[in-house]
């Protein structure tokens, strides 16, 4: 994969106008070498998940046209769904004005569930104020799978 | 807005099942002091842009009902639209599971732009490959305002 990943432009030899107009695609890596990942249901555009990648794992989903990521906590790439079987198909990557940031759309294989709870979507709980305090309400998204069998050690 | 702000829990208090399932509002913010922000239409769910939001940020947007994120680049805290009128309008707020993301639902307002150069979304570019290689392709978003217009210093 590393065919590809030296193949990125590095962002800082480019001019504004190149990274923002441009079809230059030259990821702008944070301090610990990450984008921001979003990653969206083909379809609905729902938003499913929030991750982030390093150049290897943009590299191996161009290639594989299998969503990875990189786990800060475990500190390496991770193809989603290895473990789970949610695999993620890819069918779009786009990247933003300034490059520091990847939107995926994807086929949620498996269950259909992207969060590691079972759910379709990380985002099941809204933010409301009740009586002027933050509180979080369940927005009702069924559990796909059980974790508790899925995640087996 | 810090009567908000200090209501936030801290992550680091709960219980993992807490964080996940509880009706707490914790968010985890990272060494900077910020979550993830996702930004998407209301009625489409389009990826309008991604930025940042630290607590006051937050704070702001739930009790004035518009969005205001964290500039990284500026240091402070940023009405979306203060200079360029596109502001946003809140519908709906989400956490993810782990609370370090957070999904805004929102209108659109000014000329619909969410991006500085005008693009409705800051995702107008694909990535794809070509002869093995990536490049950027643009999706063909209109420009609806012309930023040398709105931009002036």
């Amino acid at each position: 994969m590393t065919k590809i990943a030296s193949l990125f432009a590095d962002p800082s030899t480019l001019s504004k106008d190149a990274l923002e107009h441009g079809t230059t695609f030259a990821p702008k890596f944070d301090a610990n070498g990450l984008v921001t990942a979003i990653t969206i249901e083909e379809g609905t555009n729902n938003v499913l998940m929030v991750a982030f990648m390093d150049a290897q794992a943009i590299a191996l989903t161009l290639e594989t046209g299998f969503a990875h990521y990189f786990s800060r906590s475990r500190g390496k790439i991770w193809k989603k769904g290895e473990s789970s079987g949610e695999l993620q198909h890819v069918r779009q990557m786009r990247t933003d004005c300034d490059q520091d940031a990847i939107v995926l759309t994807v086929v949620q294989s498996g269950h259909g569930a992207a969060c590691h709870t079972g759910r379709k979507s990380c985002f099941y709980r809204q933010i409301s104020l009740v009586d002027g305090k933050p509180v979080l309400q369940d927005a009702g998204q069924p559990q796909l799978f059980d974790p508790k069998d899925v995640y087996k050690s």
